[in-house]
C-alpha cells in the first residue's frame, strides 16, 4: 500500500498552480506534489517492482496520486506532472529498454500517464531531471551553464548549456557515466565496456577499487576487517575517518578519475559550476579534494580556477520529486 | 598588400543582403562577402603578423575590406559583420591570450573592428564559426545537434545542441581537442597536458606517432626512406596508399584514439552527426574507418549505429570567410 505524509512546510501564498513530480525507480515510485518554490506539499511513495506489467503500475499510480491531488486543491490546479524514469526519453515520451525496470522493451509511459490522468505529462531520466530540479529550486538556481552528476550506484548527469537542458538528437544526451576515462581499463559490468568513469566514480566504483588495493597492498588497513560483502563507500569512508592510509588511497584514487572526467566535460561545455549528488559525494573533502586537484591539474589554462564544484542542496528524500516536478516548470519557459 | 579575388558565383536574386565574414589567424587574415546561401561574392587576404599592434591591423583592413564593401553596393546592404579568432570570446568580443597573434592580453577586438566600421560584430573562435558554418550552408544544414571537428594542426571543435552552438559561461566552450583520453600519455608541447586529444589526432600528432613508431618498429616500411622533417601526415598517406603496414598502422592507432573522443562526445550531447573538417581528412577511410570502428565499440548501446560522420562540405579555401560570416546571419535566429 501507498503511505502518505503530509508536508513539511506549506507557502500558501504560492500555491496558486502546482505540479505533480513521479520518480520511477527500479524498486519504487516517489511522487508529490510541489509549488514553485520547490515546496514539497504532499509525497508518497508505492511499489515499482510488484507491477508485473505497466498497466496495473498506471493504476495503482493513478489511484494514489489523484488521492494527494484531491488534498492539494483538485486536479484544477495542476499546471501538469513531470515524470523521472531510467532511460526516459524527452522527446517520445517512452521508457526504451530500462534494464532496471520490471517491463521490457519500448513502453509509451508519457501517453499512458497522460491518458489516464488527463493533464500533460513531461518524460526524462532520471538525471537530466535532477538537473532541473537543480536549476529551478536547488544549487544551480538562476545559472544558465551547468553539470549535475549524481554519484550512487551508478554515475548519471544531465547537462545545461544556454539554460536548457541538452536532451541531444535522440533524447539521450548526459551519458557523462558511460564515457571512457580509462582505455582499456576496468570493464563496466552492465555494458560491457572498458574504462568508463561509472566503472570507478560509483559507489560500485569504490567497492571494486576497494578490493582490488586490498588485494594488492601490502599496507596494514581498518578495511582488511570488513567482510567483503559489506566493504563499501560507506565503510571507506569511516575508514578514512580514521586516518587509514589505504581509504585515503582509495577515495584519492577515484576522484583523480573523476576529476579527469569532469575537466573533459568543463573542456566541453565550460559550465558555471558542477553539482554534485548522491552517496559518494558523503565522503566529503576525501572525495573532493582529490577531484578537484585532478580536475584543475588536467584543465587547459583558460579554464582553470573558474569552475565551482558544489554539492547538492536538494533533501535526498524528496530530490526526486523535486527534479520531476520542475519539469513541468521548465517547459513553459 | 591585399590582394582581391573576384567571385566565382554569384547569385543576384539572393542578394539582397549580405554578410562580411573575417576569419583572423597567426599569419594572414582572409575576409570576404556572403550572401544567404553561402555564395563567396568578393575575397580576399592581407597578412595579420606584420602587424606589431592591433590598431595598425586594423586600419589596414578598414582600408581593404571598404574596397570589397563598395564594390559589393556600399555598407547599406551589409547586415553585419562575423569575426572568427583564436581565442575570440562571443560573449566580450575580446581576443583573450591568444598566443597565435602578434597582440597579446586582451583585445577588445569586436568594439575596435564595429568602431571603425560602423557595423555591428560578432566575435567568437575558429572552430565555433566553422560550426556554424556548416550549419548554415555546409554538411550540418538544417541540423539541430551536431558536432564540428576541425583535425588541422590541432584539434578543434564547435558543438551545436538545441540549434544553437555551446559558447559555455564564460565564452570557451568547445574544446574537445583538449580532453583528456589517454590519461598520462603524450605531453602537449602548447599546454603541458598529459594525453589530450590535440596530441595525437592532429598533424602534429600524426607526426609524433610515426616518428614513435619508425623508433619501435623493426618492419620495412617506406616511411624509414622520409627525411624527419618531411615526415608528416601527407607522408604517412603516401605510404599508406602503396599499402605501408606501419603507415596504416599509425593511422589505425589516430583513429582509435579519435573514435574514443569521438564516443565520449556522442555520450555527452548526443549528436546526429559529427562533421569532420581539415587536412586530415584527407587520409579518407585510412583514418575514418579505425575512427568510426573506435567510436562504435566505446558507445553504450543506445547511441550505436546512430552517429554519423560526415566530411565537411565546404570548400577549404572558403570554409573560414563562411564560417565567420555565418556568424552574422546566425544572430538574428
Amino acid at each position: 500500500m501507498a503511505k502518505k505524509k503530509a508536508a513539511q512546510k506549506i507557502t500558501p501564498a504560492s500555491v496558486t498552480q502546482l505540479a505533480i513530480g513521479i520518480d520511477i525507480g527500479g524498486t519504487g515510485t516517489k511522487y508529490g506534489i510541489v509549488d514553485r518554490d520547490g515546496n514539497v506539499l504532499f509525497a508518497g511513495e508505492m511499489s515499482t517492482k510488484k507491477h508485473k506489467t505497466v498497466n496495473t503500475f498506471i493504476d495503482e499510480l493513478h489511484q494514489v496520486v489523484s488521492e494527494v491531488i484531491d488534498t492539494a486543491g483538485g486536479p484544477g490546479r495542476m499546471k501538469g506532472m513531470g515524470v523521472g524514469a531510467p532511460n526516459g526519453n524527452y522527446y517520445t515520451g517512452t521508457i526504451e529498454y530500462a534494464p532496471n525496470l520490471p517491463w521490457h522493451g519500448i513502453i509509451p509511459l508519457a501517453k499512458l500517464i497522460s491518458d489516464k490522468f488527463q493533464l500533460p505529462v513531461t518524460l526524462t531520466n532520471d538525471a537530466n531531471a535532477a538537473a532541473i530540479g537543480e536549476m529551478m529550486y536547488g544549487a544551480a538556481k538562476g545559472m544558465r551553464d551547468f553539470i549535475m552528476i549524481t554519484l550512487g550506484t551508478g554515475v548519471g548527469s544531465g547537462i545545461v548549456a544556454n539554460g536548457h537542458l541538452i536532451y541531444g538528437h535522440d533524447g539521450f544526451a548526459g551519458e557523462l557515466g558511460h564515457t571512457i576515462i580509462i582505455p582499456d581499463g576496468r570493464i563496466h559490468e552492465g555494458t560491457g565496456k572498458k574504462g568508463s568513469l561509472e566503472s570507478y566514480a560509483s559507489a560500485t566504483g569504490v567497492r571494486l577499487t576497494a578490493i582490488e588495493f586490498l588485494e594488492k597492498s601490502k599496507k596494514p588497513s581498518l578495511l582488511k576487517k570488513v567482510p567483503h560483502e559489506l566493504l563499501d563507500s560507506k565503510a571507506v569512508y569511516e575508514a578514512a575517518l580514521e586516518g587509514d592510509e589505504l581509504a585515503i588511497e582509495i577515495f584519492n584514487y577515484t576522484g583523480k578519475i573523476l576529476g579527469i572526467a569532469l575537466a573533459n566535460a568543463v573542456m566541453t561545455t565550460s559550465p558555471e559550476a558542477i553539482v554534485l549528488f548522491g552517496g559518494l559525494t558523503k565522503a566529503g573533502e576525501f572525495i573532493l579534494k582529490p577531484t578537484r586537484e585532478s580536475m584543475e591539474e588536467n584543465l587547459i589554462q583558460v579554464f582553470q580556477n573558474k569552475v565551482r564544484i558544489l554539492i547538492s542542496h536538494l533533501k535526498e528524500a524528496h530530490a526526486a520529486i523535486l527534479g520531476a516536478s520542475a519539469l513541468v516548470w521548465e517547459k513553459e519557459q
